[in-house]
C-alpha cells in the first residue's frame, strides 16, 4: 500500500440523513440587503423548515474488498478530521478507501454541512461554544499549559505542533444540546449503510456507542478513539466487537485520568456481557507520543493500521 | 464520457485559506455539561482563534487534462450543492473530474466546514438566516408561490420537485455581512490555485467576480450561474474571460427580471472594455425548463458539457 498512490473509485458523492420537519408561524418578516443587486430582500422566516439531519459524504472504492467504515468526528469538529492531517498528509479517510473499505464521512448534526437551526425554541437556541487554541493544545494533550505559547509540547508528542493553527481553522461552533439527535443520525446512518463498521472519536465515540446499542445488528465493529459519553453500565450496551484506543500522556492530564477510567470500566462490562472488546493502550504497545488527535498525529498511517488489522479479525 | 463510470484520482484532501488571528480577552467563563463523562467542562472563551477562513476540499484526476475548476456556492448554500443532486445523480464536482479536471470545491467563510465565529464583536454577530422551503421554491424558480403545497412547479421545470426536501437540508444559516470576506477568501484560493477556471452560483458568482477582479492573472475563465452582487460598473472589472448562464421562467419573476437587466449591463460592459464574454440565454438556446438551480436540474450534466465546452474555448 502506498500511501501517497492514486485512489480508484466507483463513485462519490453525498446524502443527508435523518432530522425532521418542521413549520414556523407568526415571526416578523424583516428586510436585508444580500448583495448590491438585492439591497432590500425581504426575508419571511415563517414557512417549512428541514432540520436536525446529519450531512454524508461518501467514498467508494473501485474494488470493494472489506466491510464499509462510517468515520464520525468528535466535539467542535466535523468530518474534515479525517481528511488532510494539519501536515498535509493523508488523513485516515484516504487510508481506509486504500484499504478497498467503502468510507463515509460524516458531519453530524448542527456541525458544518449538515447546517443547524437558529429559530428561537429549537435545539440550537443556547449559544455555542467556540474551542480557544489554547484549550486545544491542554484537551487534546498536546502539551502543558506553559508550552503553548512557545508551542513546546509534551516531550516526544507526535501532533504536528508547526501546524496547530490548522487545526484551530478545523474547528467550528457546537453546541451542548444536540447529543441525543446525533445519536439519531447515527444510528439511523448505520441502518442505511450497514453492515459496516463505526471510527468514531472523543465526544464521538459516545455518541456511536449509543447509537450502536440501538443499530447492533447493522453494525459489525465499534473503533472507539479516547471516547468520552459512553452508555452507563446501567443501560443497553452495544454487543458487537468493540476496541477503545489510547492514546499517551494521560498520566499528566486528571480530566483524561477519569477518562481511562471510565474506559476500562466500560471494557469489563463489555467482558461481563461476553462482548467481544479490546483496549489499545498504544504506548504499552510500543507506539508512544500520541495526542487526543490520534488520526492527526504523525504516526496517524501506522496506527490506523493497527485498526484495520483488528478490525479484519473481528468482522471480516 | 460515463456519467456514472468510476473515478480515478489522484489525490483528494482539503485544506483551509484566508482568514485571520483574533485574540479574546475579559470574557466570563462558563460551566457546561459537554457529556455524562464531562457534565462540569469549565469553558473559558478567552483566548486565541483562526476565524473567517474558507474550507476548500479537493479532488485530483489521475490524469489531468485541462485547467483546474474551482466551484463557489450560492447564499444559504455550501459545497455540497455541486455533488451529488437532489435525486440522487453525480453533480458538477464528479462531471468536471471525469473531464480531467481538478475541482477544489469552496465552503466559503461562515459557510459549512469553514466554521462561523460566534463571538461578540465578530461577522457572525447578528442572527443568521435560514431559508425556508417556501422561499427557495419561489426564488430558485421551481414554480409559482400556490404551486409549492402540491408541489406543483413551472410548467416544463425540470427541477426534480419530489426531491425538495433534500434542497432544504442543503441550506444553511447564512449572514449578510461577510461578502466581503468571502471576496477575500475566493481570491486567495485563485492566488493558490490558479491558473484555474472559477465557476460560481448566484451570491457565489458575485463573490468569484469581485475577487476575479483583484486575481485577473490567476483566473483563466469566470463562469457566472445567474449571479448577483456583480461588480458595478464604476469598479474594476475583471479581464478574463466570462460567461453568463441563465436558466428559464425569468419572465415569470420581478426579481430575475431585474437581474437579468443586471447580467446584461454588465456583459456591455466588458464588451465595451474588450473582455471576451458570452451569455447562455438556455431556453433561447433550445434548452428550456431551467430552475436556478442550474447543477440540479434534470439536464444538468447536459448544461455542465456546454459550460465545459466554452471553457475549453477559451481557456484551454
Amino acid at each position: 500500500m502506498n500511501p501517497t498512490g492514486p485512489l480508484s473509485l466507483s463513485a462519490l458523492g453525498s446524502f443527508t440523513i435523518g432530522g425532521r420537519r418542521v413549520q414556523v408561524d407568526g415571526q416578523p418578516t424583516r428586510v436585508v440587503a444580500i448583495s448590491r443587486d438585492l439591497p432590500e430582500y425581504l426575508v419571511d422566516p415563517n414557512g417549512t423548515y428541514r432540520i436536525e439531519h446529519a450531512y454524508v459524504q461518501y467514498f467508494l472504492p473501485a474494488e470493494q474488498r472489506r466491510l464499509p467504515v462510517v468515520l464520525v468526528h468528535g466535539g467542535g469538529l466535523t468530518g474534515s478530521c479525517w481528511e488532510t492531517t494539519p501536515d498535509g498528509r493523508d488523513g485516515w479517510l484516504q487510508h481506509f478507501l486504500r484499504d478497498g473499505r467503502p468510507v463515509y464521512v460524516v458531519d453530524n448534526v448542527e456541525r458544518g454541512r449538515a447546517g443547524w437551526c437558529p429559530l428561537p425554541g429549537m435545539a440550537n437556541e443556547e449559544r455555542p461554544i467556540l474551542r480557544t487554541e489554547e484549550e486545544a493544545w491542554e484537551i487534546f494533550r498536546i502539551g502543558p499549559p506553559d508550552g503553548y505559547a512557545k508551542l513546546d509540547p509534551f516531550a516526544g508528542c507526535l501532533f504536528p505542533v508547526e501546524h496547530l493553527s490548522e487545526l484551530s481553522r478545523q474547528q467550528v461552533p457546537r453546541w451542548t444540546t444536540t447529543t441525543s439527535l446525533s445519536v439519531v443520525a447515527i444510528a439511523a446512518l448505520a441502518a442505511k449503510v450497514g453492515p459496516c463498521v463505526v471510527i468514531a472519536h472523543s465526544q464521538g465515540g459516545g455518541i456511536a456507542a449509543q447509537a450502536a446499542a440501538e443499530r447492533s445488528t447493522d453494525i459489525a465493529a465499534l473503533v472507539l478513539l479516547e471516547p468520552h459519553g459512553l452508555p452507563a453500565q446501567s443501560d443497553r450496551l452495544p454487543t458487537m466487537p468493540q476496541l477503545i484506543v489510547a492514546g499517551d500522556f494521560i498520566d499528566l492530564s486528571p480530566p483524561y485520568q477519569s477518562l481511562r477510567r471510565r474506559w476500562l470500566e466500560y471494557l469489563d462490562a463489555a467482558a461481563d456481557g461476553g462482548i467481544i472488546h479490546e483496549y489499545f493502550d498504544l504506548p504499552a504497545m510500543g507506539h508512544p507520543g500520541n495526542s487526543h488527535m490520534i488520526m492527526m498525529d504523525s504516526n496517524s498511517e501506522g496506527v490506523a493500521s493497527l485498526v484495520g488489522e483488528w478490525i479484519d479479525e473481528v468482522a471480516s
